[in-house]
């Protein structure tokens, strides 16, 4: 579809090109199910080499599995998980962090940009009644990278928040639906933002940003590897037919597919910031740090924008009334479907002047 | 590889061609993610006529899944959960069906052929202590079609089964991982072998049987929808991308896909068993009704068969020493494999009766 | 000790005379076991004539089972419960609301004088993505009767939230731990300020009002106690020896003995109250309407109170620095030991000022 | 009531004075709430005295919770608990054992008079599927103490049991509703028969022997004890009154009252065992080693002794047809009581034997 702006999700998007290829590769022949075939024994392996130490890894069908499952493994069923208070696991999920924990409870921190101020999560901390048996107790800490409103944490700002909770006694998660994304624009290493940073455990994203259906949780703390297999085939995601996902993750990281993919979605993200910014009437809510921008609009420009057929959502919620929009882009969208809207939006932004 | 001879289980087998060309052709544009899009949404209206009837549709990513989902929804917290002793909800799935439905009890019961025998059922029933408020109350039934001996049961038989469990007031669940070979099995439709056979909710499979990963709970009691649309969503099983879990099921049942390639590994187990059965001391343990067969061998053919390269399963469990070997049929199966296992027998039963 | 000055808490009581002679007169003689003792089966008329209306009860051993069973009635998985950030629902059980719903969400709301602010249930409903598949679902809101703050819900009140409540399809409980206070404080009848208000189930709190150990869960809607049942026996609450819990809850009732009990201790709260608001330094920072006072006083007047030996909490947590302290009454509280403590502060109150 | 024969449990009976005693001693002045009491902070040196080891206690208000929760600190979500299969953790407890541990379940073993068979255990873990992903995983046996039947493991039957546990990597706990019998009945110490037999965690029961309602757990590996303080609390179980419970506790072990109560119950038993052996027609279907007489009586002479007046249940199951009856002995049974029921039972059996 020539017209096609479609700016709601990532998860809008195709499959690319190499994964999908990699499924046709794999797709001969008989092997061993539930994760006894080649490619998925060679994982661990794989993403050790990526992560620059020795990890394990345990493909899952969703995001919101990735996530609660591995709090699962650091949270006892009366812990509390910090989260931020726009984050998946906090209002997204609906109830899987706490459902996969056995009943912990997730405590919603505030903070610029979609990251948790170190102070909200140290005042949270000392208020907590940690050791006062009345209380949940403190027990995780989820940093979501990109954050809900597309900022990136630095390697600073994810080592100060471990440290933290580290003191604590915190297990330290990183939902990492956006990682590449956040990689990418970080332009660091996979191990300088995570392990090395204090991450115990990461949700590794490719559904996003390019793969047909998987994440990896990818365990930087290995001791925890023998509960989470068991609460991953509880989970019911131990699939029959492994190697179809094992091979997603494969093809994502081979040749740095992943951060090439990031990177073009990152660049188009920066590419419409730019151009929204030069708009009479936008503005920009956000600094672009990965692939999303937010920007606030007046109405009749939202309406427009809408009118010519741009798909987007408003922010935070659909459901609430708020000038600011999100506009996310993708790894397989084309510069044409970014230069289309910000043509559009130039010739609303004129018609808005004009009757002003 | 020309040498295959793989009849370790119908997961270790491809994807059909039909699903793989199915998932390149959705494979292209943007569409509305978490279900929103076309396919998804036409998922309901396709198996309301597959199954003559109005139903509702929940694609997951596993069998376990939609066993443990669709019984949660029938079964309270402190409810009891009648499977066969032999059935995955009872012995394979590490636990799913307590952790979905937050803590109720399986309940194995014996009967011939992984079959349920009803007095079986009426007998655990009688016991139950249904409505003493001491015991784990009796809420739903669960069969396996076809059964882990590869066994189906009639129309007569689930009729009879479900006949009683509602008597109790029990949801009646069928575990169709193999639904397609049991249904081609019995020639009967769809619908005569569910609902009108008095099945409420049934895990339609189609991962064993030439699907990539995706199983659908098919509710024929509609009512349980809005309960369940929540637990799916829950327990991460609300894909993003899920026009690729929609569209394997799409072309599944297209055309009866599902149908032809049960009947193909159907014939397979047919042929295979009866070449087995002319054999010197092989015996079949169990009659080959759909994909699977049984057969009690001398241990030195089963080491022979090893040897030559045959893949298989000791039954019931690995660990377990027992005459009797599993040998499963696939969808991608050709009749050369089953030819050359056969033939390799001969020879091996040749032997065995010159060295006794 | 002639010397007490305990303001800690209710619970740090004795047992009412009246309610030690009952166990004293029900201890002879053998009877039924597991609540069919005569006693027992008795309660459910005996909480229908002082509610005026077909109730069901279900004693049980503690306030926080009282409010997490009875929450759990009316709470899927997947919902969310909503609470005053303050009450012990919140803050202090542990997360026995998720252990006994499953999993569900308590969302803390905020309020003058720990009662839940209209407006702040109403836009925390409206933006609580009901219907939407992805967030925790509505389900039950829950009242502390009296607050944390010793303060009392009006009729009107209740009534207003409970509308809200009921307009959102939500369950609505009342955490009576002190509904004793409340009751004796607005001089109403039990059952109109809860049923006739909107109230669907209630926590009976009789512990801190001169029970030994029993609190009792009363169903307005008795619909829900099929389901209550077999979640009381199931946690551990089906008490063999029941009839020690029933005589507790009858003698408590009888002859308006609650009533009595917290009118002794609401009087001596306003006495209290009343004597400290007369001195210099010492600020009232919440009516006085139950068995508690809070009082906002001079550091120094703290330490001298407590060195002369008197026992309270500073507030909101023992572990925040606050000037606020509470005190709280109770039924077997000499008006010597309220007097006791105000001639102390009144002494330290004249010292504070000599010295400023 | 001079008529009375009341065999129906010993859950049916009175407090002892002496526990009576202690609660009135402790029921004046205020003491601090949640187990900050005096009684309550020396329970763990009293304990520890009793069993001649270092130990943890948690009171709690009934023996499901005291199994549940102890069983919750050895067994994961994906575990299994062994238990014999009529034992109250395995058939009474609606749940409460997969509640508390989250899911686990539980799986019946057999073995003759309720004790578990050596054989049975071993068999049960050989097929388990120990370290197998699909499999529940074994987690904790469980033994009761006395048992079902009225027996009483020796402590070479524990030791031998507890050892095949261990070796399985399995924790080992002890449900002592009717522990005191048992000691009593072994005349060893309970040290012996516990940690020294390798027990890892006991419920110590009171309330059948004696108590108005108050069990404990007693950890033996009180590296326990901190998930245990979390769990005790958010199942509701920390008393805010709680020296009402430590003093039952207190009361119960102080100058042996417990083996005494204990002692006489099972003295009686013996009696009426003897002289029900005695009759013609009565067949004592287990030995007599603790306070429990299990009896096979033509349906004549269990119709005549109910129409006399005699309480007692069926066995094993009040709902099925059996010719056994139990009968159970209390800490506050007259003899009389004893030999009425015989004098009436020789009666009938006289009556028996001239029809026949």
């Amino acid at each position: 579809m020539s017209q096609t702006m479609d700016f709601r999700s990532d998860n809008v998007a195709s499959v690319a090109p190499e994964i999908m290829a990699a499924l046709e590769r794999v797709n001969h022949g008989t092997v061993a199910s539930y994760g006894g075939d080649a490619i998925s024994q060679r994982l661990d392996g794989l993403f050790s080499a990526l992560f620059e130490k020795s990890v394990r890894v345990f493909p899952v069908s969703t995001g919101s599995v990735a996530n609660a499952l591995a709090l699962s493994v650091m949270t006892p069923p009366y812990g509390a998980i910090y989260a931020h208070s726009l984050s998946h696991v906090n209002g997204e999920e609906c109830g899987a962090p706490e459902f996969f924990s056995g009943g912990a409870r997730v405590v919603g921190l505030e903070g610029e940009g979609g990251k948790i101020a170190p102070a909200m999560l140290e005042r949270a901390l000392a208020s907590s009644g940690k050791g006062f048996v009345h209380c949940a107790q403190p027990a995780a800490l989820t940093l979501t990278q990109s954050t809900e409103w597309g900022r990136v944490y630095s390697l600073a700002e994810v080592a100060a928040l471990s440290a933290i909770a580290r003191r604590a006694g915190l297990g330290v998660h990183m939902d990492g639906a956006r990682f590449a994304n956040a990689v990418a624009g970080l332009g660091c290493t996979p191990a300088d933002i995570t392990w090395r940073a204090g991450i115990d455990a990461l949700s590794f994203g490719a559904t996003k940003n390019g793969a047909l259906a998987v994440e990896a949780i990818v365990l930087f703390r290995t001791e925890l590897a023998d509960d989470l297999a068991f609460r991953h085939k509880r989970a019911g995601q131990l699939a029959s037919k492994m190697r179809f996902f094992s091979a997603q993750l494969e093809a994502y990281v081979a040749d740095d597919l992943w951060l090439k993919l990031a990177r073009h979605a990152n660049r188009l993200a920066k590419r419409l910031g730019e151009g929204l910014a030069r708009l009479d009437g936008a503005t920009l809510v956000a600094p672009v740090e990965a692939n999303e921008v937010f920007v606030d609009l007046p109405r009749s420009m939202v309406d427009g924008l809408r009118t010519e057929g741009a798909l987007f959502f408003g922010w935070p919620e659909p459901w609430v009334d708020s000038p600011t929009i999100r506009l996310v882009t993708r790894h397989d969208m084309a510069e044409a479907e970014v230069d289309r809207l910000l043509e559009v939006a130039a010739r609303l932004a004129t018609q808005v002047r004009r009757s002003a």
